[in-house]
């Protein structure tokens, strides 16, 4: 049996701990049972190292004794016999045994009880087990998620987590650091550490041994749902009292997963075409394929555009064809314009002549009810590997090459945030918003049914794509949540990733078996995956589209000391509430840089932070603070507080702020700068200045740069960016 | 002794109750003592029926027996003895003793070993006890604060609480109901309720526990902190095992509390004065005197405008006095606009001319650490009778009177919100804001040092004044939050009451020499209270703003139930998820409704709540859906969600949906109607039609149209309007 903390060796060939699990579960199979007993899975857990009590079996009163002697005491004495089933009612339990000689007497005892409890009980001897408890019982478990698959979930035990359902979930398996993670992933990891004279429990072995489930969960996928609860967790080490395994002898399905290289193959030709095929263009206003013609053209794509029509000669001034097929030369992407039930044939074509991508508009399969239609193009896509987008979709955008392939209007302007949407309204409104606020946009892709292409696709795509520094995408479900959160995974170090995941509060619970499966609420686990892949999750919709606008603005901050400089105290009191809600770091001002800050600022304004510059200052102690603060090497990040005044008026202020901060860019200093306003109407203007100058900048609100500020900072610290 | 949940007799004379606490009080006091002994806390708790373990002694074996059947068993034993510091390591504790047998035994054992221990001990006997124990541990328990006074706090015993902060607090004394409600006060309510089998406790007994220390903590001012902690709550009753008492003998401070009547008399004459004094009137462009003087006149305000200057005859075409003593007639409000030195002197004349109330825009007082200087008006004020507004503010604003007294500009939007803020640059936030989107305003108040006039003073006059519909606070703190809690019940029954506290996050933590008072982290304190006053507390600023703005639009809901209806699938969703995020109550769609609704959507369509019209339909579709939605008097609330369409565009959206709701309105059917708009940057028109007409609306946004309409439910809950 392996020890508490111990991992499992790594590189065996044909390793025992596997056979030995693969033993049992043979036989559970060939017993068609779907539950183990309990001395099944603890056989499982010893051969994967998790600590379970040990017992052993006494044919006598010295031999318990004995046997009791090596578990170490205490331990608890159990009558074994196949005719007795209600042992404590049997007087077949004895617990608390402290001594050998308690030992043999509580042997006796039990022998005696059973016999007179049922006297033609076949008796097979008296179990000796190690008494567990003390420390902290927490839960370990294992449940197996239709998107994600399997997952290690951990938290404290008791009625009072199971109500508060504080509770942690990662993809198994997990690394040693992220078991650890897991300890204090949640509410009430200081417990763990040991608060008001409790012992801290030891760290090593609990981490050890949720790596070790996580371990063997994913060795065996018919391991669906497991239970370790209690285990009590102490200074010595953690032990289950009690394990549960739950089978289903149903393979998993397999899912569609084209290497990383021939994804990039496909989404580079898709998302910057050399030529684009319009299946269904026309020449008629109001028709969906003219509105994705007229477009094509008036964005400005620079590409080639082949009208598709089965008669007319040509379209907008461009040569139409009958068929993809009959086009000369190669079409990189196809955009159908034509009702679903002209889809099947149409893309078989698109297949035959080696298309790689194609764009769904048509609404009609599976949200309508038409499932069948949907698997119908799903297979003709996988028969002739053209990759599908949609079906269901607005289409999509990719502003580099002017490309709009929608029949929404062309997006006018241009910048770093590649956005996407799982429903159609919300990529209108990513639209409105992108335009009304001037957000910058590399892509806005409409995603849909989702029958093909999914957000792993354009993760890949975005994450080589230099025009893309940002990605947001809102999604409603994920087809293949474990290969988002590897991908994501590698693309968060490089790029903010944001996700507004809606249907957070669906239930989308189903029946559970075990304990753990009955705490995975559906959002639980995607929030736990989510972070875990280093991904910003967003409250809300707003919240999505001030972080895509935000983030790709901001550089990335070097450390943690965030200052606040503020010409309204109100606002400074705010913006420090802001911060700790966005988990933001005000730092603690050093006596040297608090005398440097005061003498710019009145005697009664305080320094300290926020560094309050007093309401009725003039632009240059604006200026003379800003300037501080960026040349600061100990100072990471800003948050301005501007409050209107004569002496300022806000376009004075938003001008010298600018001149200030690119005063210092031109030397070489970029840190993230925010900015709060408070003001009559004429602070609107100056936040857009600012933002406009790289500083998201916000007018009536304490609350919104700091969250723009927040998920830079989640990001980065993610990232490994920012420490 | 009083049982459980025994309230206390309410009108005795000179109840035995009080004078039994009195006469411990008293010895403690005599002892210039501030902690009292456990045996003094168990006299205090039995005083006011706070049950705690019984116990008795006895001073031989037989009587052992004897008294601990009638304790009831099991009791422990434990010697008493004031040479004997430390019982257990005497062998001087006997626990679990189950029999009268066993007791026998047990005091001869106790005095046995105590002998043997310490021969020369004097043994009064030993103490026979109550075991408590099982049930759930918690812990009741009382701080003072310095703005709330006495307050009773409930929470979950254990670690695990005191690490999750898992505690409520509220005004003492409470009422049974109150006390009730902090049983369902915490996250951890469930428990009490008994889950996985636990039994529930009982829940009066524990409430009049509660109720009786809140009662105590009240009739006596000296006790400042209290601990009952742990308390064994169980099916049976409340008991509690440890008792700790800290008083304070210091009187509390007496705060200056004018009736209402006095209140509202100085108030009615400050917000609609007929006359108006401007001290420090001035014709030079640049002065603040110059700036209210223009404000006044040019905002339109129809009353006197006397300005107050040392030598000019007129200004601005008005006659010009050197003191407001040499002005003929009554004056109702002066406006001071001259520098923090001549205040004083000024407010004198003010006092002797018995005006009632003196806006102080001047800066210079406690804020720049001029306490003094800000003592010696606050005594003017008081002696004179004279209220202060300020100083270090702003000014007001009172729409109704076309009144600008302030430095900022005239502002003309009248409606029925009225605002106030503690900082200037917060109300030059509400000021911009509330012009910007055209908010309707009755208010806005400048409290600035709140040297006299509070948020309660502005309440007061609020509640009463037939121009304000909702009252949106800015603060920082509450100089007595005990008042403005009393007033905000009793106003916000009437009007929605928002309030944005500040400072949320910093600390306020006073060191605290009891349990109880560590877990009072102030903020959470300001979290309890504002909601038992049935305020709404807004979260950040731009939310106290969208509350202000949307709460006066929206009729009261006459139910919980909610519909959504919706063109966009995806913001249904998201919609959806606000509603949980908010409070709301999605409606179960029942089966003749969701019939009802069918017959207007295509069969695609899903009608259940949310209600999914789909999103290429024409706007008789959401015409016919909304219709149905108002008609039906099962529904009490819609919350809208839009899509962009060529079929149904944005501001044909919006006059259908008008046309509807307005059709209704004349029927006499007026629910709350709340819209999202997603789509391209028409909806930013259409939703300010929208809003126009009584439809809060928000383009880009699935939230805060949501949370507008949650907050009228929370205000409309707390009034007893919806049940």
């Amino acid at each position: 049996m392996r020890g508490n903390g111990e991992a499992m060796p790594k590189h065996e060939a044909m390793p025992k701990h596997k056979a030995a699990v693969r033993k049992v579960l043979d036989r559970v199979k060939a017993d068609k049972r779907s539950a183990l007993t309990a001395p099944e899975g603890k056989l499982i857990c010893e051969a994967y190292g998790i600590s379970v009590p040990k017992e052993g079996l006494a044919t006598s009163a010295a031999a318990a004794a004995k046997l009791a002697r090596k578990i170490g005491f205490p331990v608890v004495l159990k009558i074994v016999s196949p005719d007795i089933l209600h042992k404590t009612e049997a007087g077949g339990v004895i617990v608390g045994v402290k001594t050998p000689q308690e030992a043999q007497k509580a042997y006796r005892t039990i022998v005696a009880n059973a016999k007179k409890y049922n006297r033609k009980a076949k008796i097979e001897g008296v179990q000796v087990q190690q008494m567990v408890g003390g420390g902290q019982e927490v839960i370990v478990g294992a449940v197996t998620d239709p998107s994600f698959g399997k997952l290690v979930a951990f938290g404290m035990g008791g009625i009072l987590v199971e109500v508060l359902k504080d509770v942690t979930f990662r993809l198994a398996p997990v690394t040693r650091d992220e078991a650890l993670g897991m300890l204090d992933g949640i509410k009430a990891a200081e417990i763990l550490k040991g608060v008001r004279g409790g012992e801290a429990i030891n760290r090593a072995a609990l981490a050890g041994l949720i790596e070790n489930v996580a371990k063997l969960i994913a060795d065996f996928p018919e391991i669906v749902e497991m239970d370790l609860n209690p285990i009590f967790a102490s200074k010595k080490g953690a032990v289950a009292a009690d394990v549960r395994i739950i089978l289903d002898w149903k393979p998993p399905l397999q899912r569609y997963r084209p290497s990383q290289d021939e994804i990039l193959r496909a989404m580079n030709r898709i998302m910057r075409p050399k030529s684009v095929a319009v299946i269904g263009a026309s020449a008629e206003d109001g028709k969906i394929g003219n509105s994705v013609m007229k477009n094509l053209i008036n964005g400005g794509y620079q590409g080639q555009i082949v009208p598709i029509h089965p008669s007319a000669g040509e379209i907008m001034g461009r040569k139409a064809y009958k068929s993809v097929k009959d086009v000369p030369g190669e079409i990189d992407v196809a955009v159908f314009c034509i009702p679903a039930k002209f889809v099947a044939g149409a893309l078989i074509e698109v297949g035959e002549k080696k298309i790689p991508g194609a764009v769904l508009i048509p609404s009609g399969f599976a949200e309508t009810g038409n499932v069948a239609g949907q698997k119908e193009i799903q297979e003709i896509g996988r028969k002739y590997n053209v990759r599908l987008m949609g079906p269901n979709i607005y289409g999509y955008y990719y502003t580099p090459m002017n490309l709009c392939a929608t029949f929404c209007t062309p997006y006018d302007y241009k910048g770093a945030a590649a956005l996407s949407s799982q429903s159609g309204g919300i990529g209108m409104a990513i639209i409105g918003f992108s335009r009304s606020a001037k957000m910058g946009v590399s892509a806005i892709v409409g995603l849909g049914n989702k029958c093909d292409l999914d957000e792993d696709d354009l993760l890949t795509f975005f994450e080589q794509d230099d025009n893309t520094q940002v990605i947001a995408m809102h999604l409603e479900d994920l087809k293949d949540g474990r290969s988002f959160a590897e991908v994501a995974k590698r693309v968060s170090k490089k790029k903010p990733v944001v996700v507004l995941k809606a249907g957070r509060t669906a239930a989308g619970a189903k029946a559970a078996g075990s304990h753990t499966g009955a705490l995975a609420g559906n959002d639980k686990i995607y929030d736990d995956i989510l972070r875990q892949s280093g991904v910003i999750r967003a409250p809300g919709l707003r919240d999505m589209l001030d972080y895509a606008r935000g983030l790709q603005k901001l550089p990335t901050p070097k450390g943690e000391n965030v200052v606040i400089i503020t010409g309204a105290g109100g606002s400074g009191v705010l913006l420090s509430d802001a911060c700790v809600d966005y988990g933001l770091n005000l730092m603690k001002m050093p006596a040297d840089l608090d005398q440097a800050f005061r003498k710019f600022i009145p005697p009664f304004g305080a320094a300290g932070n926020p560094v309050d510059i007093t309401g009725g200052q003039p632009p240059s102690t604006y200026a003379n603070t800003i300037r501080l603060g960026l040349e600061e090497p100990r100072i990471h990040a800003i948050i301005l507080g501007y409050w209107h005044t004569i002496i300022t008026p806000p376009m004075v202020f938003a001008k010298v702020v600018v001149e200030v901060v690119e005063e210092l860019r031109a030397k070489g200093i970029d840190k993230p700068i925010v900015a709060s306003l408070a003001g009559d109407v004429e602070v609107e203007q100056a936040a857009e200045h600012l933002y406009d100058h790289g500083i998201p900048s916000y007018a009536y609100s304490t609350e919104i740069p700091v969250a723009v500020l927040g998920a830079k900072y989640r990001w980065a610290r993610g990232a490994g960016l920012v420490k």
